[in-house]
């Protein structure tokens, strides 16, 4: 059994963001699924999908500081620059953190553990509305 | 066909551990699928799961050397500070090398390459049992 | 549904390449899944892959010199340096940027956004061909 949808992520601010209720909202048909995998992929090259902590909202803002020394704007053997100094930066986190998750499904459920959190990380200024295709497939009840 | 297992892995020491055979001891039903994929999920968010070289115990302990540079204790701008010094870093280094594995199965084997092993990263410095969720789907001979 | 085949990459030269034309090519059984999952693996550990941005080459130059910023030659605390000094940061970056791909297929073709390519991130100077698994899962038209 295979599902497939777009879902349009609202423009965010910079950073690290908990999206796993926007995720799940538009997503009923999951409780279906007996057994299965949930696929996240981000149509984008500068904004990236990780899984974190789901708590603190200082773990995300950690996150962007470290980030922010991990690719640094401004390196001088940049030489993709003419978007800004915040895009080749961009690039880079987008492939440090990868561009899509697979988490497993058991009985109609993420099964996530309990302090695990789907983020949406933005990694331009002025970043745009994102989007995300999620493909569900597994076996029903 | 669905295939989902719990797999316990009893705790490590911080660092980078090869648990392949722990694995495969834990999942025999993999003999029976053709071609597939075989995914292993870790419900936790400051341990991870790499795949890298299996033979040379160096490979790990620099690993353990260098992401200890990339994700530094005690940086001046951790605000996520309250469990320890090696809290954040283990976050960050969990997002840097990810939550979830996806390997091919073909003819009843995981299609590893011969220097490809399955790492548990374990982050803090008293860590605890980890969960894993086994999930291998495919086609049966 | 399923398919699974080996692609061979030819030798390529330390640093980033596009190859999604090459994948395509040789997997023209992607028009006939309506719904699906394709998924890359590269049988090496010095050797990676991930997706970003497909049309400047000095994207995938500055990945070149960021990447050897993240995994340096030559520190000193590496052990593992038998093999030459590109050896240990080749392991290195291949665990940051992964080993596998998972990107959703939808109506025959690979669900990729504008800007979006799969690079090949040959980490060695003197590498060799690589070994690709796609396994190709999804529902037929």
């Amino acid at each position: 059994m295979w599902i497939q949808k777009k879902i349009n992520i609202s423009l965010k601010s910079r950073g690290f963001h908990i999206i796993t209720d926007e995720i799940l909202t538009n997503t009923p048909e999951l409780k279906d699924f007996k057994i299965g995998i949930f696929q996240l992929f981000i149509k984008h090259t500068s904004a990236s999908l990780t899984i974190n902590e789901n708590v603190d909202q200082t773990v995300r803002t950690d996150f962007e500081s470290h980030f922010n020394m991990l690719a640094p704007e401004n390196q001088n053997y940049y030489e993709h620059t003419f978007e800004g100094p915040d895009d080749m930066p961009a690039h880079l986190k987008a492939s440090l953190l990868g561009s899509s998750l697979s988490i497993p499904i058991t009985d109609g459920k993420l099964n996530l553990g309990t302090w695990q959190g789907i983020y949406i990380c933005e990694h331009r200024n002025h970043g745009s509305e994102r989007k995300l295709i999620v493909t569900i497939q597994g076996s029903l009840f």
